[in-house]
This record gives structure tokens, C-alpha cells and sequence, in this order.
């Protein structure tokens, strides 16, 4: 009896890009544990920065961890889409209703989807007809306070699940860093057009003096005025939902183009 | 004099995600060389499956490379867009008129794109304003003949060039494995819905035996019907061009998620 009401429970797919030992998974897990039978498919180590990467040219090794008592477990070596991968094709026996990723040391608004592993593995979901959830707090310590970030993920959570979509609906949540009580509430947004303008910090190696570079840079909104972007909310005290598509064609151009399209 | 001459041919900037090595990258440089003044900047090494990854956690190696005559190129550690960001932000001195990405060996239609290091470099460039194009030929192997993809490589780029665009063209082109003659023209395609469905082969390690997995998969098209895709053309016999966006909002799920926001 009690296998058939746990079987009936929404099956949660929970994987993020910093790693399996990373404090925003377990206050995901925290979050949302109740709401369904809560599987994990996670990095082993960090994987931030990995976009939607994929494992093709090395071998991928996938273990059983013991994360906590009632959430069944797997670390491995591959990026956040691999562990999504594994997860539908390899570990479990029926599509999860609901794919979770995070929650994110640190923002995935803007351009910043494009590198985000967290984002990769939502995407992934999506793909598959599985509604999908990116969670990222704008705070990049590895002890943050998560307080906020837990109750807007538990939130939004809830709301997907009662939507039952079988679309593949993907989400890019992003959470500002303060108390429950200073956040103005959700906002719906659109990506705000941005780049991020690089700074290769040179060093050279302690034995053969030959120069290596560290990528570092400072993020520049295009468009700060903009009061529809994520961008503009997050500055303003609101979480952000982004809808995402993976979807890459560019409508609008590809209209312009088609008037001239004998040039080609 | 000379150089005055030399200064005022458009800048060209062009990596791959299959390696400085490839024989994609060369037919490539082939192809455009007149067109411009050629820079490369392209990984030591296979990229494959990259997407737009970039490299946070390892520092990044960069160093001269003698290609050929006249083409000034660089290679390193890092991925297609770091390849990208590398040039933009520390060896150039000039924002290149146009970037070039491939001849990738295998397609990046459908779903490929978001995996594509190929396009993860392309669409780099498009954040920094920069017209950016990503070849591909339908063809994975190493001594792929590349006379076609040439040929259409270079009046895709003469075309772009022409434009004098400076809002960040971004097209992903997929090339049919065949003969010129029997190329039936270009199309411009939207991407087509698609996902791999993943077999991940298990083997066992010969000394500790413990189980390892290769990612290996078949595409399965979501859509076959619908002549205005990439998969379509392709299958038909056109070289595909998709433009592409680095925005992933899904306008049309926000419009239906904005009607019932204060459900959040």
C-alpha cells in the first residue's frame, strides 16, 4: 500500500552545475522534498560555465551517493545535460513529471544562459517534453543564506506541477540576495541583450615562465532601461521568470532575409 | 603603402570546434582567404560537443601557430568561445567585420545547435555585434571532401560581407554531402524540433572492472513533415541556413504565463 502511494507522487528530477556537495542542492532537495519522489542526478565536482556541453569524447562514470535518507542519489563525471541524459536514458524507469536544476551559486540572467550549466541541464529536459526549472541565487559564496532562494523554489515549483504541462515548458528563475520580506515579488521577463566584455589576466608558469590566462571579465547590460528584462527586475527586488525556448531561430531575421534570399 | 591596402581588407576572424588540425578549418581558410585579411584563433584539440561552454575553473594556453602564409593564427586549450573571447579581447587590435566557425565534420541542424561548439562560437561572436557564421558539412569523417562546402562557404560569406551588418548576424549553415551539380539551392530554414534519445553503452574498466558509459544516441526529428525546417531541407537535397538568436525567451509561453502570473 504504501509502494502505490509513493509510486502516484510526482517523480523530481533534481541536478545543478555546481556539484553534488553544494549547498544549493541540498536547500533545492529541502524545498521541494515533499512534493514528490525526489531523484538526484548530479556532477561530482563543479561544472559551472559548461553551457548545454556534452560528454563525447571521454567515458562518463556514474555511482550510487548517499545524499540523505529518502532521496535516491547518483554522482558522476559528466556536465549538468550529461546527468540529465543519464538519468532519462540510463537510471530511471519512467519519465520524471518535473526536472529541477540548482539552485545556482550565483546569477544566470541575460547572456549568461548561454553559459550556464544549470540552464544546459533545464534546456535538456525541455527537449524531452519534460517541464523544467533553472533555480540561480545572485550570490556567488559557497555558505549563502538560501532562505529566500528555498521558499521561491518551493513556490514556483508548486505551480508547475499543477500545470501538468507535457510541452516542455523551461523556466530561468533567478532570485535576488536579500530577506523574503524585501523581495517585491515575481516578475515574467525577457533576456536582457547583453555581453560580457573579457579581461585575459596573464600569469606564467612557476617552472617554465611560459604565460597562461585566467578568463575574467565585467557583465555589460545593452540595455539597462529596459523595464521588461530580467535584468531590470533583479535590480529592482523582483525574482525573475524567464520562459525559455530551445528554439535558436532568429524569426525576425530570418524574415528580412527571405526578401533577399536569390542574392544567396 | 601595402599596408594601408592590407589594413582596409575586412578583418576576418575564424576557429572551429573540431581543431586547428581538421581538415574542416583548412578548406575553410582556402575558401575565404582572398576575401579579407585571415585570423585564426582555434583549439589545440577536438571540441566536439562543447556548445557554448566556456573555461572558468582551468587556466586557458594560447600560443602563435604557423597555419600557412599570410594567415596569422593562434591555438590553445580552450573552447570554440573562449577561442572567440581570446582574439576579441587579447590579441586583436581591430573588431573583426566577420566571424567564421567550421567547416564542422557532421551536421548542426535541429537540436545539434545548442551542443554545437561550432555555433557556441558563432554565437559568441553575434553577443559582441560581430556578423558570425557557423558552417557544417553532413559529413563526420576526417578526409571529408570538401569542394562543396567550399564553394558555398565563400558565396555565404561574400553575401554577409556585402550586408555590412553590425547588429550581430548570427546563421547557422548546414551543407549537403554531395557534388555541386547536385545541390538544389539554398534555404532558409527555422530549426527543426528534435531530440537525441541516448544509449549510453556500459563497459567495464580492465583492471578495477568497475562500469564506465559512452554517450552514443540516434536524432529523432519531432517534425518530419514540415518543409520549413532545417531537417527538411537537408533531407531534400539544399544547403540550410538558420538564423539564429542568442535571446531564449519563449514569447509566445510568456504571453500564456502573464495572464496568470498572480498565480506565482
Amino acid at each position: 500500500m504504501e509502494e502505490v502511494v509513493k509510486d502516484s507522487k510526482p517523480l523530481i528530477l533534481i541536478t545543478n552545475d555546481d556539484g553534488i556537495f553544494a549547498k544549493g542542492i541540498k536547500e533545492l532537495v529541502k524545498s521541494v522534498k515533499d512534493l514528490g519522489e525526489v531523484w538526484i542526478v548530479a556532477p561530482d565536482k563543479a561544472q559551472s560555465g559548461k553551457g548545454h556541453a556534452v560528454t563525447l569524447d571521454t567515458p562518463l562514470w556514474y555511482r550510487p551517493y548517499k545524499f540523505e535518507e529518502d532521496v535516491r542519489a547518483f554522482k558522476g563525471s559528466g556536465t549538468p545535460a550529461d546527468c540529465i541524459k543519464f538519468a532519462l536514458f540510463r537510471i530511471l524507469d519512467r519519465k520524471p513529471d518535473l526536472i529541477l536544476s540548482g539552485i545556482n551559486h550565483g546569477s544566470n540572467s541575460s547572456v549568461n544562459i548561454l553559459y550556464s550549466g544549470t540552464m544546459g541541464a533545464a534546456m535538456e529536459g525541455s527537449l524531452h517534453k519534460i517541464p523544467s526549472i533553472g533555480f540561480s541565487l545572485l550570490n556567488f559564496f559557497p555558505d549563502s543564506d538560501f532562505t529566500t532562494a528555498g521558499l521561491y523554489a518551493r513556490q514556483i515549483t508548486q505551480k508547475v506541477l499543477k500545470m501538468q504541462d507535457s510541452s516542455g515548458i523551461c523556466l530561468n528563475v533567478n532570485i535576488p540576495y536579500n530577506d523574503p520580506e524585501n523581495i517585491k515579488g515575481i516578475k515574467l521577463c525577457r533576456q536582457s541583450a547583453g555581453e560580457w566584455r573579457e579581461f585575459f589576466e596573464e600569469r606564467f608558469h612557476p617552472s617554465n615562465r611560459r604565460p597562461y590566462y585566467w578568463l575574467t571579465g565585467s557583465y555589460y547590460n545593452q540595455e539597462p532601461q529596459a523595464e521588461d528584462t530580467d535584468e531590470w527586475a533583479l535590480a529592482n527586488g523582483y525574482v525573475s521568470i524567464q520562459p525559455v525556448t530551445c528554439d535558436c531561430t532568429d524569426y525576425k531575421t530570418m524574415e528580412k532575409l527571405q526578401i533577399g534570399v536569390e542574392g544567396f
